[in-house]
């Protein structure tokens, strides 16, 4: 059963309260020296004291005062509720851009009602910049957030973190190809880069290897700002994984076209 | 003759006055929609009303305040001047980041007194962080700026504003023998990369393909932070090209000597 429309505001609200709580316990350790360890895994996965804390401080209000919620959190993984919805969290996406001190990461919150998620918070606290949506409209400290048309990738701005996330030959081949047909590329910027494309700023994102945690909060603030995000084979992004993302319509049309069978 | 300082006072209170002036033209540019045009040749290099309005408003502050000085500026070129002493002006350093909404760029100051840049600044409008270097001192918003000690690579935060930078196959070569060592590498960054590394965020930043402006004012803000910036080959980084910056001497001993034969 959808969420009637108070329940989504309530629930909005209080996505907003997770949002300031774990500003209050992240933003004192952005550009302070932090302790960084390593998760293991061949991949450099920083993990930051913050990011602990963080998530800890959303979990405990979750249970609080939504005890039958599920949770599912970068760090402390997936808590089952009796309740179909879950809290998805990510207390700092962007780890690299949070210990080089670059204000690009970012808190996300989604809320998943059992079939998608319903809504998204991006919190950057050193910026003030706090962006919203609910697949229906998406905000910026209260500004309404619209995509921009763009119908062709030769015109289009192209974001991706890192060319080094794509890990499979054909993926590596299948954004090289799109970058070297855009008219404009540009790496790093994490959840940031979600947000930039809802605001207008960015045409296209083409990432891999997200978790679903990286993405859910994002996708009620692009599709409620006029854009679509589904996985590379347009099937929904929620499992993160290999993602693409457009303010266009037609230019996501295109770009599944050529990526659907990289993925 | 070197300036004394009274003098570099006066001339760093004067870019201080330069950054406010050119802040107030760019900021209301900032996440508006721009016109975007191509100056031609095969990168593409957007130039912004704003990148434009920047530097009219420096150089009318410098021929109506010091009329001998020169100006070299990213827009309109060179002045020479009748006194040793040059304005070395990027208005908007990072216009891939401008025109997709990060506040990673900065209006880049450096004045030259004819051997190198004795006084820098890096204004950034939109998160109102001001970067200022003397040489023998780096501060951002009065705080004093300190690089952290990294003594070898394998422990090194690496950054690059875009692996797409490096125009040789040696320089790609070298640049990922770099990043495969370094314990994390990250794109993106532009002038502000240059900042964090100050701020002893990063430990080294090797780019290439740099013009003058790009990098002079950066360079009081390094060395006054206790870190070194070089070209490749270890000569005066004021020319541009091919450079390399640590927060310590001793990691920028080593990169140098692998990085030598590449330029």
């Amino acid at each position: 059963m959808p969420l009637t429309p108070n329940q989504l505001a309530d629930y909005l609200a209080f996505a907003e309260e997770l949002a300031d709580a774990s500003a209050d316990v992240i933003r004192p350790y952005f550009r302070s020296q932090l302790d960084v360890t390593d998760k293991g895994g061949q991949v450099f996965d920083p993990v930051t004291v913050a990011d602990k804390a963080g998530e800890q401080v959303m979990r405990a209000l979750i249970r609080e005062r939504h005890p039958t919620h599920g949770i599912l959190g970068e760090e402390d993984g997936a808590l089952t509720g009796s309740s179909p919805l879950t809290w998805v969290l990510d207390p700092i996406d962007g780890t690299r851009a949070f210990i080089t001190g670059l204000p690009l990461w970012g808190t996300l919150i989604a809320l998943n009602d059992g079939h998608r998620p319903v809504l998204g918070v991006m919190n950057q606290p050193f910026t003030g910049e706090r962006y919203i949506g609910t697949g229906a409209g998406a905000w910026c400290n209260g500004a309404r957030l619209r995509t921009r048309s763009c119908a062709s990738l030769s015109s289009a701005v192209l974001m991706a973190t890192t060319p080094d996330m794509f890990q499979t030959p054909e993926q590596r081949a299948a954004f090289a190809a799109l970058a070297s047909r855009a008219r404009l590329t540009r790496y790093g910027g994490d959840c940031y880069a979600y947000c930039m494309l809802a605001s207008g700023f960015v045409d296209a994102i083409v990432e891999a290897s997200l978790q679903p945690y990286d993405i859910q909060a994002l996708i009620p603030i692009i599709e409620g700002a006029g854009g679509v995000v589904t996985a590379w084979d347009g099937s929904s992004a929620q499992n993160g994984g290999a993602v693409v993302a457009c303010g266009d319509r037609r230019l996501h049309a295109q770009l599944v076209e050529q990526l659907r069978h990289a993925t």
